[in-house]
């Protein structure tokens, strides 16, 4: 069985589209049971006299998300503008001939650009496939209107480019206080940046582009789909290269390309016999058993054979850490800088899942994946 | 003579402040004499069929400007938005929470933080100094209205940190070709980004913070003055682990901070034997000479004794390339990698000025500095 056909196997059906409404920040500020529980995590001041939750930490996580909260938006529901508007922000490319479709000789070729392109703006990884229409949302909500409405997509827009984008590896180690909040936030800042201007490279070339952060479509079957991980236990996204310490962005677009292909390389056969981000998750929102079709909340979208966290225990513990918890990116052996021993590492991941326990226990000796002291990102 | 002494005795002065509409970018469109021929390079499409000038490189280059153009504005004159506001694009910070004077112990921990901080969002370097008045422009200019008045800069604004951004090694080497224009285009984006996030940090810190490119002051001075690098006979700032490869972008606070001094690390004595960017500049505009503190045009800033370029005999080049030129980037031997055979070369390179001639000779043989085929970009 290749990985494409194992991949297929996983979806097992039937599966929707999802309601954006129904995704966890939106319920968070239209769901009645939901909006004055997480007022704590709204709040604009969450500075407060606890180590690495005082007002320094906070002016960095503000300062981190800057781009994506006021050049963006690609976490909001469909009040997308700047770097993620569905139009270029020059409105008349094709007049003043910035926009052509040129010869780009075959979608292997314009492909090769494409993800040149991508990588050259900053992504850490790129692929790409045909979207699957079952990720579009179905339904769209306007967080500053509170308008919720059927998404328009158009249809010829058949591509996806999907990118992860790293997050800084030490501030993550600081997770779950608010020192690790600024890699979170400079995610998002970077994926706007680098969706933004890889859709206007595409609107260059005389095709449409639509840049997504969290809008549109849900990033993480369309990143399988395209080769850039596997889902783990905890829910993520699960790169070779960084483990899920990325964020992802994407781009859909009417230009042909090349597809890449879902790729399996060890993660499911290792996330079954290693528990850690379960057992570091603060509100034990990971399951520690098999994988299911079945999903606990609203919140998750069922019929993929998956291991499904639970969102509204995850949310409880931000609202009450008034912060978000990367916990299980942090504690997550997947999560690994660059280097010839990690990378033998994955090596065998890949090839020898009965040397997993034996990884784990090391993984476990040197000391991997424990908080580091919040003021020690100062010093780095 | 220590390196601070050193950098003060080649302001010989007199040193008046620089009018920006005497900028050769400023001059190209208000100068009478130049608002005509300065057309082709400014003119929207510039893409023509000439190996390395087609479309496709015209829309990687103006895609890599995208948040420059759009969303920050700082190359144009006074008519800064975005990401360079002088003012949050949160008007409220203050009343909300978001901005906040704590005690950040000393001037020593702030400029540690604010470092950290530069670092993290993306500078390859960052230094502090206090700001030299001479080197704030006299008057600024509206690139949009054509409005030309009197810079009102706060005086408490005292110290400026000053970032380095590395440009594009492989794309860079292309140059002066459209495919070597991404890498000067993304540089300037990212200037916006890194400055723009870090001003927003500082204010989070309860400060004043002015974002700044190549608006309100002088980068290079700045730059040499907070230890980035030397001035090199290009003109251009030369750092030491990246050469004449960056763009420099600035913070201008009230925040207490540390300065930096100066640095000497042997960019002047190589650059007298060295003569490869005078040779390689397609418009012979950079001196065979020795330093002086004449300058040929009015878009120079005379007083200080340095290798002073021809702007007007350069833009000239650009107008008829109709596109930048960064052959005297490209060519520079301190434009290298990073890796250890290169870093102990500039060991010796700061200790024992009497290898400067094997060190070119070596350069040479090596091919370094050599054109890139334009095509050769989608490849890396």
């Amino acid at each position: 069985m290749d990985d494409q056909e194992r991949h297929k196997r996983t979806l097992v059906g039937p599966i929707e589209r999802f309601d954006q409404i129904n995704e966890m920040f939106k319920r968070a500020r239209f769901d009645p049971e939901w909006i004055d529980r997480s007022q704590p995590f709204y709040t604009l001041d969450r500075a407060r006299d606890k180590h690495g939750f005082t007002h320094e930490y906070h002016a960095l996580v503000n300062a981190s998300w800057y781009v994506e909260d006021h050049l963006a938006m690609g976490i909001f529901g469909s009040n997308l503008e700047g770097l993620y508007s569905w139009e270029s922000l020059i409105p008349d490319m094709e007049e003043v001939g910035l926009a052509k479709r040129i010869d780009l000789s075959s979608p292997a070729e314009a492909t090769k650009k494409v993800k040149r392109a991508a990588r050259f703006f900053g992504a850490s990884l790129v692929g790409v496939c045909e979207l699957d229409e079952r990720w579009l949302y179905s339904q769209v909500v306007n967080t500053k209107t509170g308008d919720h409405y059927p998404l328009e997509f158009p249809p010829d827009c058949r591509y996806a480019i999907t990118m992860a984008v790293e997050m800084d590896y030490a501030l993550m180690q600081a997770s779950p206080t608010a020192a690790a909040g600024p890699a979170t936030g400079l995610g998002y800042s970077k994926m706007a940046f680098i969706a933004g201007l890889l859709a206007q490279f595409i609107r260059g070339l005389g095709y449409k582009a639509i840049p997504s952060g969290n809008d549109t479509a849900l990033s993480i079957p369309i990143a399988v789909e395209a080769g850039l991980g596997e889902l783990g236990r905890n829910g993520l996204l699960i790169t070779e290269d960084y483990g899920p310490r990325v964020r992802i962005c994407k781009v859909f677009t009417d230009m042909p390309l090349v597809s890449d292909k879902p790729r399996f390389f060890g993660v499911e056969e290792f996330c079954r016999v290693c528990m850690k981000c379960a057992e570091d998750c603060p509100s034990q929102a990971i399951p520690y058993g098999e994988k299911s079709t079945q999903v606990p909340t609203r919140s998750n979208s069922p019929g993929v054979h998956k291991w499904t966290i639970d969102p509204e225990q995850c949310f409880k513990f931000w609202i009450s850490n008034q912060m978000e918890c990367s916990n299980c990116i942090r504690v997550c052996p997947f999560n690994q800088e660059k280097g010839w021993i990690h990378d033998l590492v994955r090596y065998f991941v890949k090839r020898a899942p009965f040397l997993d326990r034996l990884f784990l226990r090391a993984h476990d000796a040197l000391g991997y994946g424990k908080q580091l002291d919040p003021s020690a990102i100062w010093d780095q």
